[in-house]
């Protein structure tokens, strides 16, 4: 029986067993890798980025805009105040972090299984974030629903090779701006166990998703972080209102926050790498120490998004070798800072899972890997730039994130790795195929992609001679047919949908 | 005008400039690494395998078949022959490759600019070899011929990112076995001025290589090595007399081989990738010890092939991550034993230029890179398991290339690269375009991908809604209809053909 034909026949079984294992005990509810990341860039040319960030924030500084009382804070801390640009002296900002930042923090799920270890050797796979787009191969690219963003926290929970539900997975259209807040968090609490982000696109919103999370974990949540939630800085070198009011509410409640610079090189930042680390490093240590300021101890990670660009049309561009050198640089200074780093993903320009969106989220997931990465956003589904999430996409990125869960183990040199009683067996010119030692390590030998077609020319045209994209396809909704939420507890269940209820009758609907 | 406009107006040109920009002095013949190799292993551990690989060929030894006069040179060498099986005294092969082998060489081109450099910092990209089958979407998957084989000496002359002319890029089936390597080889030194590779499918036919080498280039070649031929042992632990007839020849003439074992792991090795890594010691030292026995100093290159395997159907699998750490472990016993190293390339095993192929071929390639791989086969075309070429597989694979070369040159930590006087003159919250920094970089700003479409999604539907594979498929039918061939003297070309057409006649017809 071939590969293929063992899809086919036991396809919901397979979907079924996936779910059983993401749940269970033999799954590894994060990665931690045994291999170490690769240097880049020599510790002095990073003595070097570091300095030049001090210089940027000490000559040129940021703007703070409309948030007085993190001007405030800047200023108290010993920061140079003129309106609202905020500059300061060298080192002040690393000072801060170093005194107070954990260098790895856990991020508790409704499932203990499911806690991740975010920094250090530990590696955290999150999906796709931030998508007003889905995209299938049935019916094309159309704006994402609630229904679509449901769709991908259920595909996330039942993937071996996904650690964490993300959050804004894609934006829900169908609900208003001033309301979908709600609906995501408890969809992420409904649908999955894993850990998950709260809502950053206002401060009230934010403070919603601790309310949310309170009602789901019980208590006050100072003793656990059960939340990391995406801070953007409005590069280059802005800080704005809605993102530093829900770092506040998130640090207050000792929730964690990504501090990242989104930048499209060329047009946020300068063409050149090093240029793009310096003032990614600069803007990530206001906002890192801004957290500190407001919390010391709270959980932050230092993330960096960097694009290249089409220097033709202005277009971002993905998967080119200058954002990976960017994220190999940029994750050697989160060491030297001493705290969890976020970046890459599997990201892609593509308008389709064809080989363009793979040649590109390959040429940002492994250097993401070999980086040593804390935090993964957009791990899975990532298509046209972030506009789409993939449903294809996402189960082929699924795969590979299990074949990085695989290298990042590294060589096994153990007795059995090194597999010299299989030598001392087996003459020469004889397959080893009938060797104890391959009989042993039949069952764990090789990473099983379960959307690659290795079968022979003949088989595969037996099989319909799909590509990968159209294996993808059926894979999905296997998965989704085969979908059992876990367990909740039916009066946080009630006492959640009463929060939510209440929260929606106060608020406006707002689109846009 | 967008990107795809562009490409439809000006393809002819475009694919002309690409022709200049490839035969002239703008282009790097090769990549000269400014990055350092990613080490998997440790120092310690790579002794054990060294230790290991000099178990195997102490105890177990290698068979030598058919070919009495190589077991007789390595019995005068020290080896303890019984019959056919030849083993080794530790440290017995090599102490005889580190007493001669070159650790790098120079592989003249008809061109000098092509000269490449293999070994140290140098990666010299090859195109893919063996291929009975070629693809393209127009045709679908049918046996390859000596058009097809010409067409990729010629796409591979084109690119600026293929150093090197390769061996069999594809098998001509439409000519005899016992005649093809004469057109092929002659195909070479016609349509391309890259270096190229010798037969090695009969002692014989390399003696033709060489014969028609010494006529392109002049002389006897004793003081210049022009050809690198691909070597293969017979995994596991054997040595077949074709091949070593072939290396015999190559190195009495100064020319190079790459002794590789090629290895589908679990049926010619054991599952386990350090043992894989011994076994490929092992019968590579074997190997290149032969050749400086032959010839103290014959330039030889260690080669590595290793698939992974589907325990289910026994179909090797590429991409997967057990053949990557296969490659940075030898890659790194190579630069201890102090010669060149071969493995790598565009592999995968999808039958189409679809994601599965892009996945795997990124798995391979970006590994290759990082790794520190001198020369790199099956560069590009590459499709299902090596079975076929594909031509629209070639040109995405390029492009690919395209970006290995900008990576290897790393981060840009110059004045310019740390683009301080852009942040001097740009104030917060403003973008960088009209920077005069971004205005001196606008140019070299990021690699620029001739096969990605990074358009918006409505210009993408405009251009058609084409995937990646429509749009390469273009671009091999512009770059093929814009070819022109590099000089050749008419007196050689004359003298080379009256060779071809003397041995055609005395040898007989043979296929298969």
């Amino acid at each position: 029986m071939s590969d293929q034909e063992r899809h086919r026949k036991s396809g919901g079984r397979a979907a079924r067993q996936a779910t059983r294992k993401s749940a269970g005990a033999q799954r590894e509810a994060y990665l931690t890798r045994l291999i170490k990341p690769y240097e880049l860039a020599s510790e002095e040319i990073l003595s070097v980025l570091e300095h030049n960030a001090d210089t940027i924030l000490e000559e040129i500084g940021v703007e703070i805009r409309d948030y007085p009382s993190a001007i405030e804070r800047f200023k108290n801390a010993g920061a140079h105040v003129d309106g609202t640009r905020v500059r300061f002296p060298r080192g002040m900002c690393r000072s801060i972090i170093q005194a107070s930042a954990p260098r790895e923090y856990i991020q508790h799920a409704r499932n203990p299984l499911n806690n991740v270890r975010i920094g250090g050797d530990a590696t955290v796979f999150a999906p796709n974030y931030g998508s007003p787009f889905v995209h299938d191969l049935d019916n094309g690219r159309r704006y994402a629903t609630i229904t679509d963003f449901q769709n991908f926290v259920k595909l996330s929970y039942m993937s071996p090779y996904i650690h964490h539900s993300g959050g804004t997975v894609c934006e829900p259209v169908d609900i208003p701006v001033s309301k979908r807040h709600l609906d995501m968090v408890y969809s992420h609490i409904k649908y999955s166990d894993k850990g998950f982000m709260g809502s950053v696109t206002a401060g009230e919103r934010a403070q919603d998703s601790v309310n949310l999370a309170r009602i789901a974990f019980g208590g006050d949540l100072a003793d656990r972080t059960v939340m990391t939630s995406l801070i953007n800085a409005s590069s280059p070198l802005v800080w704005d209102a809605t993102m530093l009011a829900s770092a506040e509410v998130y640090a207050e409640n000792n929730q964690a926050s990504i501090i990242t610079p989104f930048i499209l090189a060329g047009a946020m930042a300068p063409t050149t790498s090093a240029g793009v680390v310096a003032q990614t490093l600069a803007e990530s240590l206001v906002g890192m120490a801004f957290c500190q300021l407001v919390r010391p101890g709270a959980p932050v990670i230092f993330g960096s998004f960097a694009s290249s660009m089409s220097m033709l049309t202005g277009a971002p561009t993905f998967g080119t070798p200058e954002p990976a050198m960017v994220l190999y640089t940029v994750a050697a200074l989160a060491r030297r800072l001493g705290v969890p780093f976020r970046s890459g993903g599997s990201l892609c320009a593509s308008k389709l899972p064809d080989a363009q969106a793979a040649y590109e989220s390959a040429a940002t997931l492994i250097p993401t890997i070999m980086a040593g990465t804390n935090f993964v956003l957009h791990s899975a589904g990532w298509l046209e730039g972030g506009l789409a999430i993939g449903y294809e996409k996402f189960i082929l990125d699924c795969d590979q994130l299990g074949m990085m869960m695989t290298f990042g183990k590294g060589l096994d040199a153990s007795d059995n790795g090194q597999a010299m009683s299989a030598f001392q067996e087996n003459d020469p010119g004889q397959h080893f195929l009938g060797t104890a030692h391959t009989l042993t390590n039949f069952e764990t030998a090789f990473y099983r992609s379960d959307t690659a077609d290795n079968n022979s020319y003949e088989q595969w045209v037996e099989d319909g001679s799909q590509d990968a994209a159209t294996r993808a396809n059926r894979l999905w909704k296997e998965r989704l047919a085969a979908y059992e939420p876990p367990p909740l507890d039916d009066a946080i269940d009630a006492e959640l949908q009463d929060y939510i209820a209440k929260r929606k009758a106060e608020l406006p609907d707002t689109f846009g």
